[in-house]
């Protein structure tokens, strides 16, 4: 007998945006859900990035979550990714069988069944941070992951920084130096001040296309600092926000 | 002296989708020439799929045949369609010499001159097996690919099985399963029964590639029995026929 | 304090034609600046194609040139062409500092610093030797590519001739060949004459890159002699030369 814990659909492109914005940082973690609908935190495995992650039930076209508390379920996303790729154009539907252990996904005439991960094999949640971020950038998530690929071509890490009411992000190599910059009336919002820290381009590069389907993002920066990337994704009913810690900067 | 034994014509696209239907089994064959056109017939290496190729004299422009006998020669498709491939768009001019072995294709301003293989070093044809394949399932050629695109995402191994009305196709590994599945009012046709057989992805992979140019395809099934897959090229004036060994399920 | 020589700005895509051009034949180079533009003449490190470049001072939107010499910097080309594929649709601003050896490059928010490399580490220009070369052919750019490419799939080797007023690039390997021909009436000019010279594909391949934004090539063929290879680049405004060593025909 099935015992079907949750069962809900939602457009599969929709879908695909969210899990690609998990998976630009981790490959699988423990999802919750309820009647709220999902969320998800959870770090790499190197302790340097941090994806939160909330999907409103109002996002899905059916939302049937039967059981009394939160559920917490493991979920492989690299591989849910590439079977929501089938999908595209289509409806998705999914139902977690607990008792089971499984993920039954519907797309069209196809069926996937994929097994739930242990979620205690999972690392925990972690904690979030109390960060004090008082410099705020608002800028189109496609210009973002431009200046990223542009620095790409020159180092390994990246400055991001304000400078008053100036955005700007520099990677040195020995060299060689890329800066981008963007003032107050090329960026959609900024909360100005003076900071700068330095962060991995690895990462951001990840992240870059994690946050691709976005319209635009916040990056909330501070000195020799975490950063915060905040965005949403369908049509405002996800909210991710990405934490990155910084690289201490050799001067 | 040249002693062209056939001179044909015909369009590059139509050529080239011929080719890449025998290529998705092998590499290399004999091809039998004659007033009615081009035949053949070949085993793979692992004699484990067979491919029964046909394309009438009627598809080609100009067909000119000058023996009072069948001809039989040896090509390297693999090696023709790199080269009907740059002729989109153009009209093929196909010379058969089998004095000096050579087979010269011009296109446009193109004119190529490969040399025929020796018959004698390629496989014999092979006998086709008489099969009693009683359930029959039409189905589009997209929705097939498609369907063992979302199959090589999970396992090695692919069953094809008809039960009652209703067809589908199912993969497997450890942990993790995908059916695809069509009713009677999704398929094009279907001569219904009860049968499954259990095939090797990878070749029903590389034949759906080889089909992809097709707009339909006739599946017939058996009980842990031989697949045949059979469909049309060049509007309908090639006829192909695959057949795929069954591996064993294991129960 | 800067020490600006050179203050130019171009299309992007204009500088990146020419840039590609000149990286078909070495990665780096010692580029001349004056009132009059750019130039450069390069060997590859095999000494056996050689690449001479001119653009125009009229080909940029603006040029500010403030030496009373000519200057030579050194430039890797490689790098410059990565990076002005940043700038799609954009004009780039070029600065010349030759205190500080460096390059920048500006794309719209985007500014990039490269080091200029020491002219004394390149070698040196070589001289342009004196050709013989009667017989010419002006061909548009696509067609020769595409005749180029339809060459790789065969050998290593290419042989180039006019026979009369007809124009042919011939490849053999061991059992195949390709003979691409094209009369006076599909050139779009041609200096008759009998000559023919075998040069290395590889080579001519990435000539054949390098000239793909050009709308027609002239080609001065000899006798086992050098090939050149002329076209225009920036509306006109930029010559290219390529000068390729003959390989010698096995008879």
């Amino acid at each position: 007998m099935l015992r079907i814990s949750v069962r809900c659909r939602i457009s599969a492109s929709t879908m695909k945006e969210c899990i690609d914005a998990i998976t630009a940082v981790v490959d699988e973690g423990r999802l919750k859900i309820s009647e709220e609908g999902f969320r998800l935190r959870a770090v790499d495995p190197a302790n340097v990035a941090m994806v939160s992650f909330e999907l409103s039930s109002d996002a899905f076209e059916e939302f049937e979550f039967e059981e009394e508390e939160e559920l917490e379920v493991g979920i492989d996303f690299v591989k849910l990714s590439s079977i929501i790729d089938m999908g595209k154009g289509e409806t998705a539907e999914l139902e977690f069988d607990t008792e089971k252990h499984k993920l039954y996904t519907k797309l069209g005439s196809l069926a996937y069944t994929i097994s739930l991960l242990d979620p205690s094999t999972i690392r925990k949640e972690p904690k979030v941070p109390e960060l004090d971020l008082p410099v705020q950038v608002v800028i189109e998530a496609d210009v973002f992951r431009r200046a990223i690929r542009a620095a790409e071509k020159i180092g390994d890490h990246i400055l991001l920084g304000v400078d008053g009411d100036v955005f700007y992000m520099e990677t040195e190599s020995d060299t060689d130096k890329v800066r981008f910059e963007l003032g107050k009336e090329q960026l959609i919002d900024i909360i100005p001040g003076v900071v700068r820290s330095m962060y991995s381009l690895e990462y951001l590069s990840a992240m870059s296309k994690g946050l691709s389907r976005a319209d635009h993002i916040t990056l909330s920066i501070g000195k020799d600092y975490p950063l915060r990337i905040d965005f949403e994704l369908a049509d405002g009913y996800a909210h991710v926000s990405y934490l990155l810690a910084p690289r201490i900067e050799a001067e």
